[in-house]
């Protein structure tokens, strides 16, 4: 099966579906997007790697498509933008193209997992690429419309605003420990993968809703998807806001089976990060979601840009440990 | 040098020009872009791998950014759109990210070639990604705009159109396949780096202005940009556009040095191909390139779909050569 049947497949099934964001899909020089009156666009890429961003061994296919869309829609998320389009560039070895005997291809499942996230998004698959790789990678990339001026930045926080997260954090982390624990028994057994925490970390959900909830009430001063891991998202935060952060640790929601450090420092929670004036009187939950005052932020102190704190009594710095390509 | 210091460099880089198009640049979750009033908004994305479309061996750096860049520049092109935004995910081996000696890093020198182009087109490099990877991955993304339910499709020919091309073809095949007979003598010195059909390999010159000029005067009723070659290309152009088509050999615009079959076959020309009314008078040029007529759009003979004619004497079947991945 050669590269232009795969598009074929992959733009018939896209094609039964309708989008009012999608003016002209897959099979022309470019896809068409249509955005609302006022409305920038929204873009971001995620590159991931096979070896680096997951494992074939550990990760099923479907997986590993809905994380790879998983990644790109969380950044969306954190501008407050609604999703116009996707695009998906693949590079992959040419026997994940092929079905083994009862069983579809790897690509086939991947776009399986990809697609059902898309789907619950109303977010089109318009485009991408596809080549022959020695291993895989996948580059995704989310277009999105956010009225002008509207959108939720990083730079944006203001000394004495709250800080938020949504949900729970440290699952993932949890969730890949476990998977790792299991994968060195070399017995990944389907009841195994439908442990909670390994669900958590195969399964996030993209706040969108969330984000844009707090864009349209103009609720956020500044936003950050958590992808790296508190400790370093919320650093770029500060560094962009040019503040420093207080975060209480024993207000911070751990998710259930994770610990302290994982919720500190775990990556690929996607939950979102943000700060609000302290007047605005936030809901404790938006679109069925908790949030939770974990911190607020402050000037800078020297060179110690995030404290941990306990009722003021005992302090420490706070330090990122989040992942660093070429480091 | 870590990821983030890579990113910091290049953002101050970029920071020091100003883009009408670009909102906020690299630096927070997304991009944020501004198109026009009633603009769509055309999105392309290309996958560029080690050893598939480039070999570190033949292609320096420069080369391999320019050329990337390149293949997204065009598909815009081919949609007579004009760019927004670029954004690059690379993911690349440790060692091409140092310096080495007096020589600035791989990665350094690539940027530089990238940048060149995206400067002559006032292009921002407005976001992407950067991972660490076993051999050199780039997906470029292009965000452009074009006024609403004006852009360029691959679909809109008519029977009896004309068919056109821009600037000359065969160029890049022929210089590619000097460069093999050059590099097999293991000898590739900058004095044959310099020939004239190696440079036209190394640094095509995607057609934004012809295609932006097509577009806004609704001169051309389909267009592609040709990547692959005109005997694949064209095929696209006849099967979305559900027609066949006739090409006159005689009238090919054959790159000086370059063949018959690499003007018909040869791929990485990224000339436009388009085709108009007949009862349009095309010029001659468009933006300094010339503008060649090549044959017409006729209704479907059977299973042929295009023919090469010559003087109506002779005929045959046209049949597409170019690459297709995982065939």
């Amino acid at each position: 099966m050669g590269e232009l049947s795969i598009l074929k497949k992959i733009r018939t099934r896209e094609s039964a579906k309708s989008f009012v964001s999608l003016a002209l899909g897959i099979g022309d020089d470019c896809a068409l997007l249509q955005q609302k009156k006022d409305e920038q666009i929204a873009v971001t890429t995620d590159l991931s790697i096979e070896g680096r961003h997951f494992l074939l061994e550990w990760h099923q296919p479907e997986v590993v498509g809905y994380r790879t869309l998983a990644r790109g829609l969380s950044d969306l998320a954190a501008m407050g933008a609604r999703p116009l389009g996707a695009f998906l560039s693949l590079g992959l070895p040419r026997e994940l193209t092929r079905a083994t005997g009862r069983r579809t291809s790897w690509l086939d499942r991947f776009l399986d997992g990809f697609l059902s996230l898309a789907d619950a998004h109303k977010t089109p698959l318009a485009g991408g690429d596809l080549a022959e790789a020695r291993f895989v990678v996948a580059d995704i990339v989310l277009v999105g419309g956010v009225p002008k001026g509207r959108a939720l930045l990083r730079s944006g926080a203001k000394a004495g605003d709250a800080i938020y997260v949504t949900g729970s954090l440290g699952g993932s982390a949890a969730g890949l420990d476990r998977l790792q624990r299991f994968a060195s028994g070399k017995n990944l057994s389907p009841k195994k993968l439908s442990d909670p925490l390994i669900a958590r970390h195969f399964s996030p959900f993209p706040r969108l809703a969330q984000g844009q909830w707090l864009q349209r009430h103009g609720a956020a001063s500044a936003a950050i998807d958590l992808s790296d891991g508190l400790s370093t998202d919320l650093a770029h935060l500060c560094e962009e806001s040019q503040l420093a952060a207080e975060i209480d640790p024993t207000q911070l929601p751990i998710a259930p089976g994770a610990t302290l450090l994982q919720a500190l420092h775990g990556g690929e929670d996607y939950e979102l990060l943000f700060t609000a004036s302290a007047s605005i009187r936030m809901p404790r939950s938006i679109a069925g979601v908790g949030i939770t005052k974990i911190g607020r932020m402050v000037r800078h102190k020297a060179s110690r840009p995030m404290m941990l704190l306990n009722d003021g009594a005992s302090e420490q710095p706070l330090v990122s440990h989040g992942w660093q390509h070429f480091a």
